[in-house]
This record gives structure tokens, C-alpha cells and sequence, in this order.
């Protein structure tokens, strides 16, 4: 029987070029985190069911890729579909994270910088710039109830997009009590704030007209929704504190907080960064609690990076709530992202292949190994490969690759072509 | 409900120091193979059921993590255990590089220096220094059916071993042709010959008269037992063309390859490298078709890496043969023996650490990132983390990790302690 040659559905391959350039992004990622101080952590691909549908993975809950239980012929036992399984892929680096605190803590400092990039796996439909094998970079700050987690986080992250030479881009940034306390102010039931910001989240695809008629639909007291909807009027340019005025004191403080990050994150990012207030940003996962955020970047329709604070939920592992707050890249869209403006990862070596004719002698062949190893200690890149039929085609090829210089090794002779 | 902050069995949560050396080491074996023209490939971690059980995984297929088919309640429409699932982890990474090669070779150069560095999941029982989620650092040849493609894989691995510090360790080599020939020269039948084969690897642990013992057991015929017994006898130091004199002039023709192959590699490595021809080397797995080898490490029962020549396997998913030959490193065992070594991965910056007041203000707080980005210019880490009750112990704690400098920042003051 013949195998399956294309990969798993909506997983890739990555060609040479293709990893070089993801690599060439990771080490720019690691150098500009590792220089605030961050550390890598490493989790399993493999999570515990039971971690995984802790209900703190919001929709990606339906979309994990689900491990059997091994060593039993379990279907045929008459098990059904949650005695099948016992693990799963991890849909996110963020519940990893929150078990691995509560796991190690008492080895960590605290605060502690964490910085992660790993692959996590969602069964979505596959589409354009969408896989269901991606590459996660997260850095979090748990134990810190300060803004100062926050202020790192958006200025390291703006940081490695200015160094990967981003400018394009901008913060926008809100605060989940800010959502909440507007809601509050319409008369909305706290069961229902989700519900009214799931509607809030598409105003940018649908409008606020859209929004007031969704909300309208889904059966919301309609003097509600004209509160609701009177307050979100011309947001775009507004301040923090302008649209907190409205709302009450407690509104007003958060807002303070916002401007106060705002100001802290723009002038802590080397080569500055575009922050926006955006009443109406909401981030799917409930499990924020305050400040939210998402990187947005011209010309592209989603966001490239997102992330918040989430202080209760490390307390699901722990009995004990610590502040947690964090900061994720989407790396495929960033690496998309360089592919589009026509970035080069910039050849490091001088590039040179030795191609070995078959017939060659056991001395012949010696001396070239030699020759070879004594240019690679110069820091430079020698391929020692087998000469072809078509020499010239082979040539060619590799001349795509970098490689400027070539000679052809037989038995005592030496020839560049 | 509190939910499970152990990581699933037989997994690991990495520290960050674990991570920092697993990182040097990786970035070692990067170099060094990318300076010998291998270029880096990556591949799903998920893969077709069908290519993980096409019969090329040998025992691993045993340990298959196995990935459920999504979206349907499959168990209680009564499916049964294969039905219910459609892909799985992957064992190894050479099944997904046959694969992948069959997928792209059009866009690669022939032959082919691949190298990949990834992590693979076998449901094997938890042991010391056996996981069930570990890294493998693989690098193979595709398209050469000469020697270089040996010669350079075990060069370019000794090379790594070389450049970690190594020096403690050999390359074992056989060829399976050589098993082959002498198994058929004993009288053994073709079908008989992956069991025997099986039984000549227990050597090490069981003695000749262990292996002898089991031959018969197994029921096979003595003549052709004590035959195949005498060929086996004091070669701990036999050389290739000692032990193939007395098989036929085809194992001799394969004994020649195996000297030629020891001298060029040995020559061929930085800093030099001990090879041994070993007749009972066997290597798990049965697609091998030629030259096999294994790196043992003076002080450790297992190996720290093996490969070989397997020409058939591509076939499977191209329909055409091509000769292929890869050598794979045990990451872990590399970097638990560097561990045991007393190893430290150098650190590599100045770390000075600023502790901020909670109550410090807008301009402060500006002044102080300030300060920190300069650092960071300069090439340094500067970790910027809230004061917390006890700074003493937070200084302690980041000591430990390499900070040498410290800063307490409030408003308006900036204190060194």
C-alpha cells in the first residue's frame, strides 16, 4: 500500500527557507524577551482533559484534538466518547501555564517573567493564514498585581515587532471592568454582560446600527440598548477618560489606569509604539479581568497578538488566587506578515560545495574532508555532496540556496566550475 | 474543581535553567550541522494513522498516541477502536520525513542534507531517562547512494558530540547486509532472519551463550545454531575484513565499505572520532538496508544516538526507491549527560535587576524604562519587576539566576542595593 504523502489536514510542512525565516523571527523574539528579562518554560504538547475543558478555554474548548486512552480495546468495550479519552493536544499556552505555576512555583521567583513558544493545536476549519498546528509566543508576568506587568508586556511585544521592522502597527487596549461597568450602567444582568460583548466584539465588522439590532434581536430591554448604544457613539478617537466620564467614579479610576499604561508602555518601546484606547475591544476568553489588549497591524484584518490580565485563574489550580497578566504573538501571522513586506533572513555564511565524484579513493576523499573542515573553521558553510549526472543542474540548484563557490573533488584532482 | 497540576505521565515541565540548556544544546547541534550544508525541515506533529502504522515503526507502533476523529459522537454510533480514529502523534521523526521528502523533493536539491529537530510521543512506560514526550535531532541524506552520505552524517554527529565536550564515546558500526550474509551463510531462512537478528542484539547483556541458548530455545536447527555461534566468538576487537573472511566475497566487498567508511569518518571529524566495527549490532528497526551505527557513551547502558541506511522506506510513498541514510541524536540523553558532567550553560549578559515602588508615579516610572532601555542598548539584562514585601528575598532569588546589580526605583529616587 502507498502511504499519504500530503501532511495532516490544515498542518504544514515548512520548507527550508520557510523554517529558516520562522527561526531567524523566534531568535528575534527570544533575544528582545530574554533583554526584559523573561525566561523560557517548557510545557507538554499533552494536557489533561480535565485541564482542558476547565471551561477556561472559551470556544477553542470545542476544537481540541482529543488523545484515546491506550492499552484497551475500549469502542469495542462499549465505552463512550469521555471514557475514550484521557489527554488532549493543548489549544493555547495559557492553561499549560496556570498548571505548570501552580506545578513549580516554589522553584520560580516572584514575580516571574515566563516567556513560552511552542506549537498548539485546534481542530478549526482550515483557511488562509489559519492552521490547526500553530506556533504560539506568550510571555505572562504572574505575581504582579502592578501595572508594571502590563507596561512590560506591551513594550516588549511592541519591541520585537519594531526590531523585526514593524511600524505599521498599533495597540489598541481596554479594560474588561470598564466593559462591565458599562453594561452594569445600562441595566444589563451580570449573566448577560458575555452575551452584550460577544454583540459589542463585532462592531467593527457590523457597525453600531449592526450591534443595536443584534441586541435588539437577542430580546434586551430596549431602553437598555439605547443607553448601550448612545455611549459606544463616536468612540474611535475618544480618551479613556472622556468615555469614562459617563459611566461613574470606578469607571473613572480604571480609566486613569489606562492612560497611566498608555503613557508608561508608548515611551518604554524602543523606537515608540501606537497605543489606542477602543472602548469597544472585548478578547473572546472570559477569564480576563482587567486591562485587555490586541496588536493590530495596517492592512491586515485580524489582530497579530493579544492578551490581558487574568487574575483568577491560576487560582483553579492553586485554591489560591495569584494576578497573572499576559501578552501573546500570533508567529505565523507575524512571520506572514515579513513574508508580505519582502524580508530576507540575511545569509550569515560564505557558502561553498564540494561536490565528490563516486568513484573517488579512500586518500582523495580524506584530503577533501579536510579541506572542507578547515573552511567550515573559518565560519564558513561547506556542503560535501555527491556529484550527479547533470553537475551544472545540481549547481544551479544550490546557487538558489547561497552557495557561490563549487569545485568537484576526484581522485587526486581539484576542480572549481 | 480544582484541577491537575502534575503534567500528564511520563511528561516534563522544563525549568527555565533546564531550558537554557537544552537551548545551548540545540543551538550547538544547529551550528554544527548547518555549517555542513544540512538545512533545517519541520513537519507536523500529527500524523495519517495509516503512515504511523504502515509497518515501519517497528515496536514504536505499539506506543502510538492515538488522536480521535472530531465533530461525531463516534463510540456511541457504535464505531469500534480503529473507526474512532484518524491520525495520531508521531513516533519518530524519519516516517514524517519519508513522507515529507515524497510530498516536496521537487523543491529540494538532490541529494538532500535534512535536518530536523523535533519532538516525537511514545506511550512506552515512564522510566529514568525515557519520557514519553522527548526531542530527537535528526539528520539525513536523501538521493545519495555513496558512502559521503555516511561518512558525513557520522562526522557532523561525532562533530556535535565533539563541540558539547565530549570525548567519551564511540561509534559503533555494522551493515545489514553483513547480517544478513551471515545468517544466510549459517543456514538461517530470510523469514527466520529479523528473529535471530533479535536475538544476536541481546548479546551485550546475555553473552554469547546467552544469545546460543536462545537460538535453540526458539526451536532453530543446532547445526546451523553452533555455525552462526562460532562466527560470533571473540569479535569485540575483530575488524570488518577479519569477520567477513570467512562469509563470501560479497561480505567482503561490504567489509571493505565498513573500513573505508571508519577511516573517513574518523579523519573527517573535528578533534577526531573512535569508530568500532561491531558484527552483533543489530538496530530495532527492520527497514535498514545497509550500514547501521549507534553512539555509545563511556558510563551509560544506552545510546545517545544511532542511525543507518534504509533505501527502501521513500519507496513506500513515492512507489520509487531512494537511497536514504540518516543518524539521530537521543536530545535528552545528550543533555542529561552533559548535566551529569557538571555543565553550565555560560551566561552570556550582565543582569541588573530594578525593583519598582507600587506607588511610584507617571514620571518616574517613564524615567526608570528609560534607564532600562539603555541598559539593554548596551547589551544588557535588565529585569524591571515590582518590589514585593520582602526584597531581600527577592534578591536572593534572582542572584541565584545571575543578577549582579540592583535597583529600587520610587518616586523620584533610585537606590542601589
Amino acid at each position: 500500500m502507498k502511504l499519504i504523502k500530503t501532511p495532516t489536514k490544515g498542518m504544514n510542512d515548512y520548507l527550508p527557507a520557510e523554517v529558516e525565516l520562522r527561526e531567524y523571527v523566534k531568535s528575534v523574539i527570544i533575544a528582545e524577551y530574554s533583554a526584559a528579562g523573561f525566561r523560557r518554560i517548557e510545557t507538554p504538547a499533552v494536557e489533561h482533559i480535565e485541564n482542558l475543558t476547565g471551561k477556561n478555554g472559551g470556544e477553542n474548548e470545542k476544537l481540541i484534538f482529543k488523545i484515546m486512552k491506550r492499552g484497551e480495546k475500549l469502542a469495542e468495550a462499549g465505552a463512550n466518547d469521555a471514557e475514550l479519552c484521557d489527554s488532549g493536544l493543548r489549544y493555547d499556552l495559557t492553561v499549560p501555564l496556570s498548571r505548570y505555576y501552580a506545578n513549580n512555583s516554589a522553584k520560580l521567583p516572584a514575580p516571574f517573567l515566563a516567556m513560552q513558544i511552542g506549537n498548539v493545536w485546534r481542530a478549526d476549519r482550515p483557511q488562509k493564514g489559519r492552521f490547526r498546528q500553530f506556533t504560539q509566543c506568550d510571555i505572562d508576568i504572574l505575581g504582579d498585581a502592578t501595572h508594571t506587568a502590563e507596561i512590560t508586556l506591551i513594550s516588549a511585544t511592541a519591541g520585537v515587532l519594531r526590531k523585526l521592522g514593524f511600524d505599521n502597527f498599533t495597540v489598541r487596549i481596554n479594560d474588561r471592568r470598564l466593559l462591565k461597568l458599562s453594561a452594569e450602567m445600562c441595566g444589563f444582568a451580570p449573566e448577560d454582560h458575555d452575551k452584550v460583548f460577544i454583540i459589542l466584539d463585532k462592531m467593527d465588522k457590523i457597525g453600531l446600527d449592526g450591534v443595536k439590532d443584534e441586541l435588539i434581536e437577542e430580546g434586551f430591554n430596549a431602553e437598555s440598548v439605547e443607553k448601550y448604544i448612545a455611549l459606544y457613539e463616536g468612540v474611535e478617537t475618544v480618551t479613556a477618560e472622556n468615555f469614562a466620564a459617563g459611566i461613574g467614579e470606578q469607571a473613572q479610576k480604571v480609566a486613569a489606569e489606562i492612560r497611566s499604561i498608555m503613557e508608561c508602555a508608548a515611551a518604554a518601546t524602543v523606537g515608540g509604539c501606537k497605543l489606542r484606547f477602543d472602548p469597544t475591544l472585548v478578547r473572546g476568553m472570559s477569564y480576563y479581568t482587567g486591562t485587555i489588549f490586541e496588536i493590530q497591524m495596517d492592512g491586515y484584518g485580524y489582530s497579530v497578538g493579544g492578551g490581558g490580565r487574568y487574575d483568577e485563574m491560576l487560582g483553579k489550580f492553586t485554591g489560591q488566587n495569584i494576578p497573572a497578566c499576559g501578552f501573546s504573538l500570533g508567529f505565523e501571522r507575524i512571520v506572514g506578515a515579513l513574508e508580505d513586506s519582502g524580508f530576507k533572513v540575511p545569509a550569515p555564511h560564505k557558502s561553498i560545495a564540494f561536490f565528490v565524484e563516486k568513484d573517488i579513493d579512500n586518500e582523495s576523499m580524506q584530503k577533501m574532508l579536510s579541506d572542507a573542515n578547515n573552511l567550515r573553521a573559518q565560519g564558513e558553510r561547506v556542503l560535501v555532496t555527491t556529484k550527479m549526472k547533470n553537475v551544472f543542474f545540481q549547481k544551479t540548484r544550490l546557487e538558489e540556496d547561497g552557495y557561490t563557490e563549487f569545485a568537484v573533488y576526484g581522485n587526486h584532482t581539484v576542480k572549481t566550475i
